[in-house]
């Protein structure tokens, strides 16, 4: 009964962990979640990056576990077809609403309902408070693709909770 | 697939990201962790005690989400063999493997392959290494019976990995 919210009671208590310690930040700190944070202080862009990295080594893990045939498929876009799918069940017990892309390495992956986000409260109220919700996922997806031999940058945003939109960007090598 | 490891993943992440820092402790520091930190540094302490802490409350929403028709059991023994059946196989896909009592408030619970220690070598090696995987467990634990509406301490220890003995004390009120 209980496995499938233990991940997201888990999550939900390390987001207000590491936002109610609010470290001082060192220097060099990364960044990677570039547009959704204006307004943050330097503690809490630690805070996020923070929650990045752990997404990274944790997608980085179950990229690992992945089934041995996913590992064939070469076309960016399959890979990016399996995260809205597989990857997405396997976290969230639900598929990405959709994914778009330019076919010049950018991709939007869109979340209607981001179950990290739905026990907000619907619409523009605790917009501000989203940013912390994502880092973690944005993370994940960075860490699974990298697993998957894709370097990328991606980032979320949030225009009325719960739609979450994820933007992953691959440079061209 | 993977939401059965996305739990344990999170949690290693956890416990690494909180022992990386190893934070000044403020004053009040809670124990409840007690007998198994021996060494513990006082930073190393307050990190246990966040943990315990984000197990408490991530056991506390487990517990309110149990059946109802679990609620009515009144011996404290039956819900002492609720956590080691239900509760622990929603977490960890396994039973306990024996609970023990003194019928004085004293519980003892033993699992001899606590997934949270698996991934260290068996044996004596990294013993000094277990308390901060259990100390999230102890809260759990103590947060699901406080559901239950039992206050309890509730400490760990191990003679040799990978077992693990839980310690459930319950005061008489």
């Amino acid at each position: 009964m209980a496995d499938t919210v233990l991940f997201e009671f888990l999550h939900t208590e390390m987001v207000a962990e590491l936002w109610a310690h609010d470290p001082d930040p060192g220097p060099g700190v990364s960044a990677g979640l570039r547009g959704e944070e204006a307004g943050a202080t330097k503690g809490q862009k630690m805070s996020l990056s923070v929650l990045e990295g752990m997404g990274f080594r944790v997608g980085q893990a179950l990229g690992e576990r992945l089934p041995r045939e996913t590992l064939a498929f070469r076309e960016e876009l399959d890979v990016l077809k399996f995260l809205c799918k597989d990857l997405w069940v396997a976290v969230f017990q639900k598929q990405m609403d959709s994914l778009r892309t330019n076919h010049q390495g950018t991709y939007v992956l869109q979340d209607n309902s981001f179950p990290l986000l739905l026990p907000m409260a619907s619409g523009l109220q605790y917009l501000e408070e989203a940013p912390k919700f994502l880092a973690f996922t944005c993370g994940l997806l960075r860490g699974a693709l990298y697993t998957l031999g894709i370097e990328s940058v991606v980032t979320a945003s949030v225009a009325a909770l719960p739609v979450c939109k994820f933007q992953v960007v691959i440079p061209k090598s």
